[in-house]
């Protein structure tokens, strides 16, 4: 499935006979049949609902950018995975491999057209070459909420909150908010190595992110080996760090006091126990739980403030569902203006991984009533009592093929319930028949009123 | 700002400082702003609920597919203008410049899968390197809606209509939908030019299409130019082929009797006369024409029978923002199995900018109401007013800044036309002021019933 395309194709000259092409899909790449499409859907309708309800605004970027635009941001690993070329003006072009680093272009370029702060919501494809893994693709959607403009606690709860508003209206069977803040792991890794450099500190962090999957050990191995950690003891660092009070978080406490002499730190952890408080305060209806977890590290560079994952509950492994963080500086790159952020991604297709693999994905219901055109001269007719079921309504569908027959077998493979046939006979009467499918009943003689209340009441009953 | 771009930005190590890189984006790429965002978005939910309404159903494909899927398909002009690079793992790939021929590959591929006629309803991105003017991008949205697996009479009615009911409900100040046909056309050339090749036969189309724009005598200058149209008379075939009736449509009397001898033409006449009657039997209510434009060819290789273009009433010379018509021949580049197919899209892109054009694009209406967080101490409380205003359906803004005076001054950028301010005393004795931005006036101890029902009625009366 995966080797290189044949050239042939575009080489031909127009008026040549078609030669059949084998009908195939680019690796990590993915087609959404109807059932799939329409959870995807309903997913952003819930995103948009509740994005808008608390005022974040959609915006909308190109999936191309210049390359300088978006390398350099995230981390070298996602460097290496851009989808980069020239295009036909020989610049160097980049598919966007997030919605973040464009956003940060965006908001330096439009400031003096937007509100501060600014509140936004956006829904877009991004691109990764990265290998391919079960719920892991090269092109993936993500939606992503921020806050720009404001350094504050208050954003910070409204993001963490709007995360937890839209996967509590999710059937996704529980999940967790494990919250943590870089800025104080930061603080706990210079009182534990106070020589480390930027590059050894991201090192750490990307060490530390791994600590679920590769365990304490191997994280310290790596941590030890670099030169800031030379003689230093991380047993310390480790206990602190990985301490969980009875209710599962991070003992805040324990921490605050292992950072006792920096102030910035102090500064933060007040801040952070507001901002969990408050949330806590807010979503308690929800069937989701907020955690505070300071092993939360995220990788990539920009985070300057608290960071979260979400994980679903009936899914341990399978990895973040949404995630994100404070980044006060990244829009710096092309603003002297001050524009600290806040803000997360859902993983759109990671999701609806999670949702399939819990059996989650329903089959489309059979909503859809069928007129059957039972004979060619009334198809004018039959056209037009479709149109008034569907001005009333109710999503109809229409025999297309000629014999009532096959229109029959059609209305059975799309699981519609009800068959309404129209022929001379109903276009002169204009009275109509009802047929159950699943009960192989009819009604007689309804004329249009009667025909398209019964239908409304009895799809409204199923539903 | 379309210069190449510096490659310094990931060359540089991930410790250094970052250098300032100027917010620019591609030439023929556009961001959205808030407004225009949800102006597009409310056309897309247009076409999705008329989609369902008529059992269309929604379905993704990616945004790249391999080189040789994507090209020859539809004409060297349209090869020419694709992206098309080596991606990580040197495979020829390239963006869709359309959501057509990836259709045709999506059905091959997943036939076992669907029922069929299938209705597909896809929105998405697509890309072509063309040079840039007014309205056209090298990014843009199409809307498409299809049926495959039918060719009949019913299914090429079906998607005039929906097309047809879309654009009704869009405020687009009256549309004309031309129809014209392929097969007759093509029955014309060869009665005007018997010896034309399937090459030049495309030539001519091709220079057909230019009719409105470059006039009669041109166009007639080109044809006459092929080896298969010397010594011919082309005087008649022109004559015929813009004929028009007192309504506006072309002369189909005159053109049936130009292919009087053409079977094929003539049963093409019969079910076209009966496609138009019928559709346009069904949109008596709408604010768009139906109109019969035989000189309509469309320049894609891969129609067949009945194609159409639309044009805004109010903008002459604008050009068309919907297209498409019959391919009965397009999925069988990719399977054995006869797949013939009707369909078209909408520009979404091109019909925004003819929306901007008329001045119909409206800014966003005031109906944000701004919870205002007076003192710090009452922060979490002000979010659960706030969050019980948004759960009663009222979109909600909260203050994300410390100083009250700056949160009026952000109510008032943000055109919120209520302020609901809340401290101490209102956590204290539950009930709130109401400030009316517009009067100036505010009316006090409002519990929060009352509150939220004031609110929704004034709301919903300014709506």
């Amino acid at each position: 499935m995966d080797k290189p395309a044949e050239k042939s194709a575009d080489k031909r000259p127009a008026s040549a006979p078609s030669q059949r092409v084998e009908p195939r899909r680019l690796k990590g790449f993915r087609d959404f049949l109807p059932d799939l499409m329409a959870a995807r859907y309903a997913i952003e309708d819930v995103i948009r609902a509740e994005g808008r309800l608390a005022g974040f605004r959609l915006i909308g970027t190109p999936a191309l950018e210049y390359a300088e635009t978006l390398l350099g941001q995230g981390s070298e690993e996602t460097d290496k995975q851009v989808y980069r070329f020239k295009d036909h003006g020989e610049r160097d072009v980049a598919l966007r491999f997030d919605l973040t680093v464009p956003f940060a272009r965006y908001v330096a370029e439009h400031q003096s057209e937007l509100v501060f702060p600014f509140k936004k919501l956006q829904m877009g494809d991004v691109w990764r070459g990265e290998n391919t893994q079960k719920g892991r693709y090269r092109e993936f959607r993500q939606c992503d909420l921020d806050i720009i403009g404001v350094d504050s606690a208050a954003a910070d709860i409204e993001i963490l909150a709007a995360f937890h508003k839209i996967l509590s209206r999710i059937d996704c069977g529980g999940f967790t908010i494990s919250i943590g803040d870089r800025l104080l792991l930061s603080a706990m890794i210079r009182q534990a190595m106070p020589a480390a450099t930027p590059r050894e500190e991201t090192e750490i962090l990307i060490a530390l992110d791994k600590l679920a999957k590769i365990g304490q050990e191997k994280v310290t191995g790596i941590i030890a080996a670099l030169a800031c950690a030379q003689n230093q003891d991380l047993a310390q660092f480790f206990a602190v760090l990985t301490a969980k009070l009875p209710s599962g978080d991070s003992d805040i406490a324990a921490i605050a006091e292992y950072v006792k002499d920096d102030a910035i730190a102090q500064t933060e952890i007040a801040r952070m126990r507001h901002v969990i408080h408050t949330v806590r305060g807010l979503v308690t209806n929800g069937d989701g739980r907020i955690r505070l977890d300071l092993t939360i590290a995220r990788g990539l560079g920009y985070y300057t403030g608290i960071v979260f994952e979400t994980t679903l509950n009936d899914l341990p492994g399978f990895g973040s569902i949404s995630s994100g963080g404070r980044y006060n500086d990244l829009a710096s790159r092309f603003s002297s203006r001050e524009l600290p952020g806040v803000g997360g991604s859902i993983g759109l297709d990671r999701l609806l991984a999670g949702l399939e693999e819990m059996g989650k994905i329903k089959a489309a219901q059979g909503d859809l009533v069928f007129v059957a055109v039972a004979t060619p001269d009334a198809e004018p007719y039959a056209f037009q009592v479709a149109e008034k079921l569907r001005r009333a309504g109710i999503a109809t569908e229409i025999g297309l093929t000629p014999k009532l027959g096959n229109q029959f077998k059609h209305a059975d493979r799309l699981k519609c319930p009800y068959v309404v046939t129209v022929g001379s006979d109903e276009q002169q009467k204009r009275t109509y028949a009802l047929k159950d499918m699943a009960k192989g009943t009819e009604e007689r003689d309804l004329p249009f009123n009667a025909l398209a209340e019964t239908l409304a009441a009895r799809l409204a009953a199923k539903a």
